[in-house]
């Protein structure tokens, strides 16, 4: 099986090196290649890893819940905190546990993602925190906590988070000069509350382009199209973590929401493809 | 059997480099440009497939003006921004029109650009801002919005402004450990004097180390060589967005400002050679 | 001679593949080590190129004093800081000279070992300056300047520092998600006093994780272990420059810090695990 593997890398690498008259392009090719096929490999590596790890693990990590498929997503969850800890990060007395979801790539899926676990189960949302990340790109991370009286809550609010991504992350189209990100939710809850001031129970959309200048044609036009209230408007120095970002936020109807978010998700992508990139969804399954 | 594929692999390589007489300079070379080469192949499957698009597009995006050659420096334009985003960014009433160039990589050569665009157009200068980026490395991008009463004005703007980056990155040197940056101008106009406090029409000179440690001996050498005025000093706490950088600006008399930019310029390029770094112009063409 | 470099190069490679049963980790290792090779193979380049230099140059650079092994760390000195630098820095009026410890990736390790220069030194810390850098990582890089009368003890306090890197490095555990990093002192001087306002002469550990959800657990973990009180809590949106990190910094009698920073330590880096991740020592060296 791992022959198999290694047969098929291999094989890939010998066809372009069998061509007669090898370049320095091709060899150019090679060098390339092996840092990507390196990360990918890694990565298939560490999910079979990851595999044996949770099989044969005789003392998990309690506080492990889980990790997302994109984004570098971690899902953890503390069952007590620790009085000093519990002050300094100014939770409610009420509450014991909390959850927490945390990332390099990505704010947007991951507090949409909050915000339909908040809806499902009995936790409250304590912060959210943006930091400057990506790896490299030009957005943000996230942190986000939230906290319940019981631990099964917290744990089951994450678990909900980290599954929604795979759904969120598929309007964030990346590209290397940058990213076009959309989202849609027919009825803001307490995440995009916390992280937007999104009115409670209303149809919510988010708009997002990078670099900071996509955003601000992705604005106008999402403005333009439909007779939506604007909520928030953040670039990179002011309201953002001096990301390479406008983004904006809408509320409304919900149709004039939606037709808003989609309306800017097309010039966003025009403006990409325009620049020479090609941007597309990160799962491949456009979901607004 | 994989060894046979891997001793195959090894020897084409091998063959290659033994048939060339290749030059320890010419071998760092082809392993450098790897990456470059990775970028700049990525870049022409893109115009390829943006000529094709183009040539098909049936409805261009009249919003984009065009892309600079470094920086991934895209120019747009709105003709008439939407009333909440006009309000939201502060443009004054009698602009309707802005003109943005926004960028990942880059502030001095774009502010620098857009500072003889408002020279050469009837626009004004409405925002510069400077997210955290550079795509990993030490500095800044840049989102700058012009504004005009007719478009024409703002599109003109941004046209001139794209061009005149591939002058004004002849001065950027970028290597692995950071970038030693410099801009000269002899007279400052409204860019300049709104993202640095530049005094109009005055000589003016922006001097940039990263890491930080390089600005500061750079703006010491500077202030040291000439009888200048020194305007601002950031450093990653202060007038920065956290950027990895030392930055001065310097005005005066023009050859006094010349001759600290350049002798700025020598040793920070020394330091960053100490460091068994090779920093080189982003262009190949020094312009100061 | 160019050639025999190659050939050795290649050499190095061919053993590795001729062993007999390659497995998969071994076939990953040489593909992952053939872009890490790159990069220290230029390294290499560059330091010849560096020695040469040395030998061969007429006029070093008087400010530089060398860099460290990691973390593209310099060291600079500048005897007689120009009077409008000296002023804009705000350094106090008794000292002429100022030492340069300044670095793309880490500030934990650049600042412990700083706080050990200024012990061994006739200098005081004026400043210490945290970019949001890493190079597309997930932390800090640092600007750190001290002061003294004499530039022959700025020299060496910078000397000291760079050196003492090669140890504050060893518990960096650096993997592609993010970091954990731990650092502990018996007795805290000025630079840890001025950096996290640790009591002077005390024991004092500071406690990292990235992406910021991990350093939540460890704080947790942290603190539960021994009595120790809570210096400082940092996490992306306050007291770090928007870092993906948690950070916080604890005092207490030294064998409870210790254990304290151990035990954290071993959750952050069984998290790091469980994500699949492999957090791997920079230096090969836990100094804790």
């Amino acid at each position: 099986m791992d022959n198999e593997l290694i047969e098929k890398v291999l094989e890939e690498i010998r066809k372009k090196v069998d061509l007669k008259n090898i370049s320095k392009d091709q060899l150019n090719e090679i060098v390339k290649s092996s840092s990507e096929n390196l990360i990918s490999r890694q990565n298939k590596e560490n999910n079979n890893k990851k595999e044996v790890d949770l099989m044969s693990a005789p003392s998990p990590i309690t506080e492990f819940v889980g990790t997302a498929n994109y984004g570098d997503t971690v899902g953890l969850v503390i069952a007590n905190v620790d009085s000093l800890l519990h002050e300094k990060m100014g939770i409610d007395a009420k509450y014991r546990s909390i959850g927490i979801i945390s990332d390099r790539t990505g704010a947007g899926p991951q507090i949409m993602a909050a915000d339909e676990a908040v809806k499902a189960t009995n936790t409250e949302v304590i912060s959210i925190e943006l930091p400057r990340d990506t790896k490299g790109g030009a957005g943000h991370g996230s942190l986000i906590i939230l906290a319940s009286e019981d631990v099964s809550d917290s744990r089951r609010a994450v678990e909900v988070a980290l599954k929604d991504t795979d759904r969120t992350f598929g309007d964030v189209y990346g590209f290397d000069a940058g990213h076009v990100e959309l989202h849609y939710t027919a009825r803001a809850s307490l995440a995009l509350n916390k992280a937007f001031g999104a009115p409670i129970g209303k149809s919510f959309g988010i708009i997002v382009g990078a670099p900071a200048g996509l955003g601000v044609v992705m604005a106008d036009t999402a403005l333009k199209t439909a007779n939506v209230d604007l909520v928030s408007y953040s670039s990179p120095s002011n309201g953002t973590s001096y990301s390479n970002e406008v983004i904006i936020t809408v509320t409304g109807d919900s149709g004039a929401v939606r037709q808003s978010v989609i309306a800017a998700r097309e010039v966003g992508l025009s403006i990409a493809r325009s620049m020479g990139q090609n941007p597309v969804s990160t799962t491949g399954k456009p979901y607004i």
